[in-house]
Formats: structure tokens, sequence, C-alpha cells
């Protein structure tokens, strides 16, 4: 019952030949016959003859993914959308479980090698440059989001400062005027960049960027941001406005606004970040960054894929899917 | 830097001899012992050294788990668990998605064999008995949910009649009189059993069990439980309660009666199922049924321990791990 080439080239209404060339990553495919094929890869469940393949060409089948935690839903949908992309590849994904903590990362990093998996996608939190193996043998590596550390991998990330600049700018231009952060973590790289957006649209707009308006969190869950957003209610003058680092934090924000008896936006206003299914369901519905979420899986799974057919340059890439602005009701009243 | 047997050994205070029966799963450990390794074990977060053990045994040091989608929070939640209690194993996970379509799911199944993987968590939706591989030479395999499906395989699952049972009474202390049900799916072996339950509890409290209070749904997605619930608000005479099939159901109907401008309990009281994270921070927090979920991971994964040890008889094992009412906002003012 298995799905063939040829299943997907009837489909696709393309020679087998084509869709052997989209499937093993050949560079010369004309952009319309691609589209044709991937969709209907996608359409047809098609799972290439792994086992006969990998062996030939030395290869495992699997690709690894590392992230925080799946039970987190920014990854569990990003998970959802690497495996759907690398199985269109016809790669299995393993998925691996740090906690974000450093010793975890490093182990997990450490322990990906060619006898394991052909790459990995790995979304570090606390991992440092020199945590990272020497690249001599080893295999294509990916970084997902943007991080502080300086080494030379492939990278695909969204601009997390301009992003964080639009979400803050969004609560300027609704003349909110004490916008606080909730956050700040040092240990977090992306957290650091979301910081320095915040301060940039503050600045630009002239308004104060007090440290008392910052509220720092260990973990990006949604009773953190509960209680970082009890502390800035607490305050004796709290803030108008609140640009919060993901969206868990800013459902946490919520449910204080609300225990406290304010209304969101009217009192408070409160914007997101990530764009998760919850934040279109939660009331009020969050206005959120939206990362594009399956370009980030895309980009990345056809990196590790170019690297390996070796039609991409030996210098790192960095690749930067687009973002957007969700406005939603909890900064405008509909 | 990798962690070893004397280490997790000097943590919890036991021989190395005892740390590796644990982890190669013989079964005559202390409790006191066992448990005090596991806790090591997690603490440290040991790995067995895979691939020299997996060569010794002909094994791949893989499991794999089939799930509809990931970016469900109760399968991003879940999947996190297995992770977790398969990596104490020195097993990594592969994660497949079946978006629980019947082709994808026997796909799923057909692809796994001793080759790619140990052992297999199926979460099955669409499967039907015959499309199960002949057991003959294959890898141990262990259904995780409830399923109409008659076939001799391990399970794990709640009771989830008993369950759906204990929701709706709760509803009916309550002194609600006219209860609804989103989530009836013809296609979907826990669902009939979630209805079953529902039924039997109305009909236990002597209440009427109209065809027009049980709203169906083609995917327990928010979006479905907005809209059902709309249709049941939308009745000349509309429910007083609604027992939902999932929290994302669950979640929709708090909106749909939001925007109906209905207060919850006051007006219409609302329970979800899986004690998902969000469930607990929505507004109003959910009233919800708990499954152990940590249980449900830790006994399939003892499960394909325990055959490929061979510690476990030839008969197929039910395990029913327990569950419990998370009594929240969303059907008591506190």
């Amino acid at each position: 019952m298995a799905v063939t080439l040829k299943d997907v080239a009837t489909l696709a209404g393309v020679s087998v030949k084509t869709v052997s060339n989209v499937v093993n990553g050949y560079a010369f495919v004309k952009p319309e016959n691609r589209r044709r094929v991937e969709e209907a890869l996608a359409a047809t469940g098609y799972r290439p003859n792994v086992g006969a393949r990998n062996l030939r060409r030395g290869r495992t089948g699997f690709l690894a993914l590392m992230v925080p935690e799946l039970s987190i839903p920014y990854f569990g949908e990003m998970a959802g959308l690497v495996i759907t992309a690398a199985q269109r590849r016809g790669w299995s994904v393993l998925i691996e479980q740090t906690q974000g903590t450093r010793d975890r990362e490093r182990a997990t990093v450490d322990s990906l090698g060619p006898h394991l998996v052909d790459g990995a996608l790995v979304h570090p939190e606390a991992l440092e440059a020199d945590d990272f193996p020497d690249a001599e043998g080893k295999i294509p590596l990916v970084l997902l989001g943007e991080h502080a550390v300086d080494v030379a991998l492939d990278r695909v990330a969204i601009d997390n400062v301009r992003a964080a600049h639009v979400a803050v700018s969004h609560l300027v231009s609704l003349g909110r005027r004490r916008i606080a952060a909730i956050g700040a973590n040092p240990k977090r790289g992306t957290s650091s960049l979301r910081l320095a957006g915040y301060r940039a649209a503050l600045a630009d707009a002239g308004l104060p960027s007090a440290d008392s308006l910052v509220e720092p969190v260990a973990k990006y869950h949604r009773a953190e941001g509960a209680a970082a957003m009890k502390r800035l209610l607490a305050q004796e003058e709290p803030p108008d406005a609140v640009f919060c680092f993901n969206d868990l934090l800013a459902v946490g924000a919520l449910r204080s606004a609300a225990e406290h008896g304010l209304r969101v936006p009217g009192d408070v206003a409160i914007v997101g970040f990530d764009n998760t299914e919850e934040s279109a369901f939660s009331l009020p519905a969050l206005t959120t960054i939206s990362p594009d979420k399956a370009a980030i899986a895309e980009a990345a799974i056809d990196l590790i894929h170019r690297r390996l057919a070796g039609t991409e340059s030996a210098a790192p890439r960095s690749v930067q899917p687009p973002f957007s602005l969700e406005v939603r009701e909890s900064t405008v009243v509909s």
C-alpha cells in the first residue's frame, strides 16, 4: 500500500525523474515543478524507501530535534511542523528534551553523531559557544532561534529585536505610556534580544524604560507570567500595557489582570509572542508576534538537506523567516 | 562529561550492580532502591552507552511514538513525558504524526520493524483491527488510549466510560438538568466511550439525553468546540451545562459562551477532559478530567521494556492508570 514515486509523479503531472530530483534535493528543478511535487508529496504522505536508500548512502534516515520541553505549545507546534517537513524528505525525527539546562543541552549535542542521525536541529537556551563539538567529521547542525552564541553554524530565526520593536511600537501607537516587559532572563539569548527591541522602541518613542517595569522570570511558563503581572500591578504606578516575551507569560498576565479586577485592554493592554493556537482563543484573544513557524521548519530541513547534498556553499547561512503582528482583543477593542 | 553508572550509584547510595539491574529492567530490585535509582537517573540525566549496549543486544536504541498531531497540547504533553520515561531506559524516541487518518496510521504501523525501532507506542484514532500487522517477528507494540479495536496488544488507557460518568455526575450534583455533550464522532473510539459514560450518567440521574444535546465534531480542536457551542446556544432551550470531550473543545466553548454574553458557570457550566496546562489558566479555569499522564507514559515504556526483557507473560496486558476530576472555576464559583 506504500505510495511510490510514480504515484507522486502522476498526481503532480511530472516525470518520475523530476520527483526523484526533488526528493533527493537536487538544485535544478523548475520552481513550478518543485511546488507541484512538494504538494503531491504532502498529499500522498510519500515516504522514500528509507532503508534501501540510506544503506546506499551511508545514512541513518533520522534527524534529531533538540528542544527544551515539548509541553510548551510553541515547541509542540514547531516539532509538529519539523516532523512534517522532514517526512517529505524521507526523514524520521528523534526528539530530545533538555529542559533548557546547559548540562543537558551539552550532553545532547555531544551525543549527536553520524552513527545516530544525519543532521540535527537544535533549539538551545543555555549553550555557550565552546559547548559545541568540533565541526570536523560531524553532522550538519542547524540552530533554531536567535542566540548570543557566536558559533559558525547555520541558523534559522526571525529577527527578534525587530519583532519586539514592532510589538512595543504597536502599544505606543495606541497611546500607552507606561509599558512594562515580562520575560527578562540573562541566561536566555532570545530574552536579551527581545529586551533590546523593547528598550529601543521605548527610546524611539521618547518613553522612559524604568528597571521597575522589567520583570525577570526563570521560566517562560504561565505561572511565571501570572506572578510577574501580580508584582507589576502591586506597584504604586502600575503599567498601562505589558509586552510579554511569549504567549504563555501573556496568558498568565491575563489571569492576574482579571483577578485584580482590571479590564484588558481598557485598563491594561497585553501583547504576547509566538502566536500559539491558544493565543487566538484566550479571553480576550491575545495580540501577539507571529513568527512564520512553517517557514522556520522548512528552512531548517532544507539547510540540512543541502548540506548533505553538497549544494550549499561552505560558509554558515543565516536564514531569517518573516514574522507579523497579529492584532487581537488584548490590545484593541473590536 | 557523560554521566556514568557509578555517578548514579553514588547519588542513589546503592551499588553499581543495583543501578545496572534497574537500567536493564530486571525484576528483583527492592522497591526502595528502585525508587532511589530512578530519582538519581532523572536527576543526572544518565544515558546508557546506547551504541555499545544495542550492538550487543541487536537493538536499535529507538522507540517510535505515533500520535495524531503534536500541536494538540495533550499529545505535546504526553510526548514530553514519553521521551522522559524512555530516556531513563536509554531509548531515544522517534515521533510520527498521522493527523489521525486511517491511511497514515496504517502506513506508520506497517513501517515499524526491528530494523527501525525496538518497540512502539501507538495512539491510533482510525485504525481498525485488521490494519495491524501480524505480531509474528514484530516489535512490541503498546496501544495508548482506549479503542474499540479488538486486537491482541498491550494497552494503556484510563477508564474513559467511568471518567465521563464522573464528569457528568459532577454537573448533575451541581443541579444542572440540561447537560449537553460536545465531541461525538463515530470514527473515534475514545469518543464513543465518553459518549457512553455521558449517557449512562444522565440515565442514572433520571435526566433526558436528547440527541439535540449531543454535538458532533470532526476534530477535537478549539474552533470546533466554539462552533458546536454556538449551535447549542442557538437552540430554543439551550443547555445549562456542557461536557466537552477534551479541553480544546471546552476552551472553544468558553469563548462562544462569552461572545454570547453568558456567564460561566452562572448561566452555563463547562467541563473539559485531559487537564492540559492551558485548562488551569483559561478564564474561567476549566474543571476537567485529569488522566495521570505521567503514569500512562511510565506504564507504556515499562511494558515495552518487560516484553523485550522477557519478564512479562505472553498474554496481552491492559493497564488502567488512575484519573481524577479537577474542580475549577468553570463549574463552581470560588
